[in-house]
């Protein structure tokens, strides 16, 4: 019986698989740092103390040792890595669990995106033991508006159907919070299938307050990663619901939102970082680079491991995980100390899964199913098909808030030429959104000022969140050859400069790219390059700026495959002005 | 639908079903008192805040709100009374929960014991709600010990079985922690059984530590109610288990132990009574009088009320319970201040279940089922049954410890007459213990020494923790018919004093009274005080210390059903001391 081995091993009768010497050990129980040894059985820590005798020995030379790290929310596709490249980033910074919300490649790919997701992490192995635990999250909003065409839709009946799989862990973070407040049946079924299913609810409620808060968090939604200050965090925490600090690449909350923990408090508090991209990933760091943030901006690190292991375990009620005690999984990250967190071992149930910074598993063997391949489909898009004409001289133009998401609206006048409007002369660029799941040949057609692209054109198959084609350009016929290049690689990014095309494809569903990690970085930071040298200002990203031109729930101004819309008023609307 | 109602009430588009006005509040998350008014509907707690509307509305008269108070661990028999009349004491004293564990029931009538008390709980209702939530343990240790003889077994077997019910919230106590430690086969089957079901187990696990305790914990037990000290509290929380403060009647740890609270660590800990008699219910409270008298040892009020509340949802993962926040349920005490701890009114999902100290349900209408009836049976008592021949002159006798539960053994002198040891001119008492459950004519025969009874006998069929027949007297006539009595009683506490026989029956399974709480506390007391006139000394309790004198798991020298045990070598013994 496992469990008589584990009291045996713990009660120092028996002999345990391995014994790790030479550590500090932190406690997540007490916030204390103390001397010891981990004793380890069958996965799983038998006792901390000493007298211990193990099979193996590891000589941890001085580490201290804090529970495996868990990324409380993270959507894996941003990173642009397969599941195999991300986990090998991850895991050597200390990641040992993510709660993962697959919301890209589900809306790219339906549920067989989800189940892809879980199945490549699945196969990673080092010793029969699995690096990084996944807790899948059904995404609840799918697609995320009306007013684009997604890959897949899943309705509240679907919704009901999959949360009760043993494959989801819970339903994802439902951004749709005005439904949500509104009481809007579609979305309320959603909810109460989870909650039928006692599987928790990720939630995201930007800038949501008073009543309005209350009627979020009475939804039973649980967590929430958007706050933006201490103000709005500490309302969050007093109406229940666990507060995800967000260290993410674009979006982080770290240092505008520390001052909020306290003593009282810290327990409500986790660490996410929602989107990473696999350059800060390999570079900076995933949850440990927030440690040292978090205890950068004044934070006890005590208080923030807990929020990156215990807490995590506590709002998901992840058994075993979090701590590093008797009865808990043998997950253990060695690091040099509790500032610079770097991290020098990690275990994942017992056995040693990171040394010297590597993930000691194959990532370079890929799952690599028929349902995210091919994910490009459209009808041939010609150069003619993306004329614009604007008969009353005077349109409606996006100019993005420079280092930001939102898109205002800006009108402009315009000229005309062949039923086509003139862009040579002026800071407007032509922006195509162009569906690319059934080849339906919708093609949202709109302006862009002051972006800062000459000379061709740019385009990527990452466009949140129904990922549809966004297309970027000065002149028709570079605009048509991206559309062309993109599907031909399976989606991907792509530039045309000067008649020459540069594609990286993104051959996971048109979000994710089959490559290692280090070519991924090289290959997006060369076309970031020439992006930047055909004028694309320092204030925006050559590709995720666009990428985020067709997301019609960030206001003001957005283009989707149906159309021009106006997400202040909620409504379509058209580029050109009428008299 | 009920969700889409609440989220309307939380947005303050509905008008909720009540609305506490007048109340400060207590936000376990934050740890702070805020004044605001709390909207409920539907049983839950909508929104905190202004700007409600209520359909009925509650002035708190500046009352402080606080949730409803949980007790971590209690077996409601040891108060004597009736669930009825338990519920209606701890009612009114703020208990909206408890986590019962019918251990004393259950090695009386085996699972319907169990089934009895929580349906006898399920009965009472305010307004269609159910005052008192009853998370119902399944007894882990019946029998307590192979050495005695209980009204009923459960093993391994069953135990898998029975754990499964939605009748039982988890696994109580594991007494046994020897076997625990051990790895004995029989006691892990039973906790693999419950940990396979998903379901919290509690501890008990006096003065152990060190590797040891690290074995108890690697087993998987969540909890422990029997620190004495600051360093033990300290060491099973370092260890991962939620360590519980007792405030109950005979053992109460809150003193001892305060000092471990801090404010790292104080989500850990949790409030018991383990056992609390009716008086103290009535007269000083309950999980209440923990929490004035945690906060007269120096703890942080606010730590204090989420001892009570909010970490005992969370260790045992009670959806909705321990806090005041939306989405939870509207179980509400509304205490003068967080000082004293006075109980203003209680809700309990939303409805008023206490008012003016009074409960507001009927107690008095009792649930009786025929399983919880005539428990008592024994094969006819007669005075020559009691004889006890003691050859050599010398014998074992038991001599309890003042104010407390360990007997040490004591090799005293005796004559004998006609085969029966001469008690006159001695300050020994005889005593027997007389199985009740069988009517096997087991009858254990003893000495104690210095209790200081003259003139009769005394006995009592509450005898942890098969409650068996414990009978004292200085004569066998007089114990042949306390046991006559008793079983007519169906089981209670008797005395016969210079011929006149007093009883006061526990009619429910010998162990509680279903008369009302105040006659239970009138009749015990009246009972006691005979018992006093007749010379028991201060330093015992006339019914509870012989209750404890047949408990083989305490030291040193007990005495059971099957004769005299000693506990330190874990083996019967004989009374005579053999030349």
């Amino acid at each position: 019986m496992e469990l008589k081995r584990l009291i045996g091993c713990a009660s120092g009768r028996e002999e345990c698989d391995l014994l790790i010497k030479n550590v500090k050990i932190f406690n997540v129980f007490t916030g204390e740092i103390s001397a010891g040894e981990i004793a380890l059985a069958g996965g799983k820590i038998a006792g901390i103390g000493y007298g211990y005798r193990g099979k193996s020995v590891y000589d941890g030379g001085g580490a201290t040792a804090i529970p495996g790290l868990i990324d409380s929310h993270i959507h894996v596709e941003s990173s642009l890595l397969s599941p195999e490249a991300f986990a090998s980033l991850a895991a050597a910074h200390g990641t040992t669990g993510i709660v993962a919300d697959p919301h890209e490649i589900v809306n790219v790919c339906g549920i067989e995106g989800a189940e892809y997701i879980k199945e490549a992490f699945s196969r990673l192995s080092v010793g029969g033991v699995n690096p990084i635990d996944v807790y899948l999250q059904l995404p609840s909003c799918v697609p995320a508006t009306p007013f684009e065409t997604s890959g897949a839709a899943i309705d509240a009946e679907e919704t009901a159907r999959e949360i009760g799989r043993e494959l989801f862990f819970g339903l994802g973070e439902m951004m749709n919070y005005p439904a949500v407040i509104s009481g809007e049946e579609e979305t309320l079924e959603k909810l109460q299938a989870a909650q039928e299913a006692c599987k928790p609810i990720d939630g995201h409620a930007p800038t949501v307050s008073g009543q309005l808060l209350n009627a979020y968090a009475a939804s039973g939604i649980a967590t929430d990663h958007e706050s933006e200050n201490t103000a709005e965090c500490l309302e969050k925490i007093a109406c229940g619901m666990f507060v995800q600090l967000r260290g993410g690449s674009s979006a982080s909350n770290l240092k505008s939102c520390a001052s909020a923990v306290n003593e009282f408090n810290f327990r409500r508090f986790l660490i996410c970082s929602d989107d990473k991209n696999a350059r800060d990933l390999m570079r900076k760091g995933h949850v440990d680079d927030a440690l040292r943030m978090l205890v950068q901006c004044g934070i006890d690190p005590s208080h923030a491991v807990c929020m990156a292991t215990k807490n995590v375990a506590d709002c998901y009620g992840l058994r075993g995980k979090g701590a590093i005690a008797p009865a808990y999984d043998g997950d253990i990250v060695l690091v040099k100390d509790m500032l610079s967190f770097a991290v020098a071992a990690v275990f994942k149930a017992g056995v040693l899964t990171v040394e010297n910074g590597k993930a000691l598993f194959d990532d370079e063997q890929k799952y690599f199913p028929a349902a995210v391949k091919n994910t490009v489909r459209i009808r041939s898009v010609k150069a003619d098909d993306l004329k614009l004409d604007i008969k009353s001289g005077r349109a409606r133009a996006m100019k993005v808030r420079p280092y930001g998401l939102i898109s205002d609206e800006e009108i402009v006048s315009v000229d005309c030429k062949d039923g086509d409007v003139i862009l040579e002369g002026t800071s407007l660029l032509k922006i195509a959104v162009v569906e690319r799941h059934f080849a339906s040949g919708n093609i949202g057609l709109g302006l862009v000022k002051d972006f800062g692209l000459k000379g061709g054109a740019i385009g990527i198959t990452v466009a949140h969140d129904s990922h549809n084609m966004v297309i970027l350009g000065d002149n028709n016929g570079d605009m048509a050859r991206i559309a062309a290049a993109l599907e031909k690689a399976g989606g991907g990014m792509a530039i045309v400069q000067n008649g020459k095309e540069y594609v990286f494809p993104l051959d996971i569903a048109g979000l994710m790219s089959s490559a290692p990690a280090d070519e991924v970085i090289e290959k997006t930071e060369s076309l970031t390059a020439i992006a930047r040298k055909m004028g694309v200002k320092d204030c925006y990203e050559p590709f995720m700026t666009p990428a985020f031109l067709s997301l019609a729930v960030i206001p003001a101004l957005k283009l989707t495959d149906r159309g021009l819309f106006d997400v202040t008023k909620f409504e379509f609307t058209t580029v050109e002005v009428k008299a």
